[in-house]
């Protein structure tokens, strides 16, 4: 198996066992991790009713969750292997997702140093790919 | 009744609707409205299992949600009586708050113009004021 | 002499060393230390066209060193004594300051942990109080 | 001349107009323009002791500062070919650049709709192209 499956059946395993916990990622159980490793993590999935805003589209908390856990996903496939802490995150609101479309959350690690690392995550319409929300988060990842 | 009673009021009955509809707030179920009117909204709320991360304190993705619609209920009281977009939402994370632990979640208007509102919200555990994170939100409320 | 008294001559000499060393802090050479101490420091300026940018008002970029470097002063006259190093910096701008007005700029330290440290900065206009931008710092302060 | 001639031709002159003007870009006077063109620019610059702070790096108000106006210049390369007026920015500081080393400021339009337009800049070294800083940009183009 090459790294990057093994980064993939890792990460898989972290979501799954996350979202079937009693905690606050089970707001993530229709997330589907499609690849994962080297400091990077791209999930899919298709906005519900469940998501929603009273504008019928994707709600910015959900939005800033999926920034906050595909990041911290991302980050766990690096050579540290470490989870951190939140530190800041920041979301830039480009365009609304509306129910029933698919997006993909692709996140990668910018940089990860002795104690802080740094990671993107670019949010985008599956179908033509334009871009809906960019977030970033800082964590620490010290003792 | 007052102007502030008045905004109480109406915010509790707009929180009520939120999280009783088929949408992404219900995750906000157990979030109790104190004081709210005049651009300024203050809730409370006990962390639960429901709200944790895998440490066992309330997860990012949590605290981005309680920013994101405590303003967003702050600014419905203001003049201008608007919801707004989203288009930059920050969050600083300073001290976790466990699974047990009760916090305010207190959210002001700092400036509507025309185009634009700009909210921070502050979110303090409640036995001693001690701030655990603060949270910015930029909206657009124009047409 | 007071320990508020202490912090604000201590950081009075820290802004003149830095003003007259060759560096980017020169740009600085006009700001007035007001009061500082226990991780505040509030400062003023009369915005000139040296600060401006084409639309005859302070340019950003002035804005986001004066959050930088006002609350790095704050921040050495916490109990820490640190500097610290930049982690995250960010600035909503909310009202333009035009040449001629003189603002006050106000940094507070929001906490100090052992490794980071969060500052917030208000720039106000000083003839009214009126809000022009916010700025918020996180710097790393550990070894 | 072909379209990305004529807009690097185009940001060469806004840049030396600025500079020359007393504002506060002239502290970018050494900054050089090496391509332009459809709401994207990228520059270059040696960091020197003008630039500094105390430990003798860039200083994150000069960072800030480059973030600001290298962003404006490639949204005035975009289709609206608008400079807009600033509503959110925000720096991850990485890695410190060193005094004498050359840096590169890649900033471009993540999006540009009818009110709002979306930037983002990565400051780099240039000698192996090293992150040291990504900013982003949220600016007002509507009227």
């Amino acid at each position: 198996m090459s790294g990057t499956q093994k980064g993939l059946q890792f990460i898989k395993q972290v979501v799954e066992a996350s979202v079937k916990t009693r905690c606050f990622e089970s707001v993530l159980n229709k997330v589907k991790v499609i690849t994962g490793g080297n400091g990077q993590c791209v999930c899919e999935m298709i906005v519900t009713e469940d998501d929603q805003n009273r504008g019928g589209t994707l709600h910015g908390g959900m939005t800033a969750t999926l920034v906050d856990a595909v990041s911290t996903w991302a980050l766990l496939t690096s050579d540290k292997q470490v989870a951190g802490v939140s530190v800041d995150m920041g979301i830039s609101y480009m365009k609304a997702a509306k129910v029933g479309e698919e997006i993909l959350i692709d996140a990668k690690t910018l940089r990860v140093g002795n104690r802080l690392a740094f990671l993107t995550v670019d949010i985008t319409r599956k179908a033509d790919g334009t871009l809906l929300a960019q977030g970033k988060h800082t964590k620490f990842i010290g003792s």
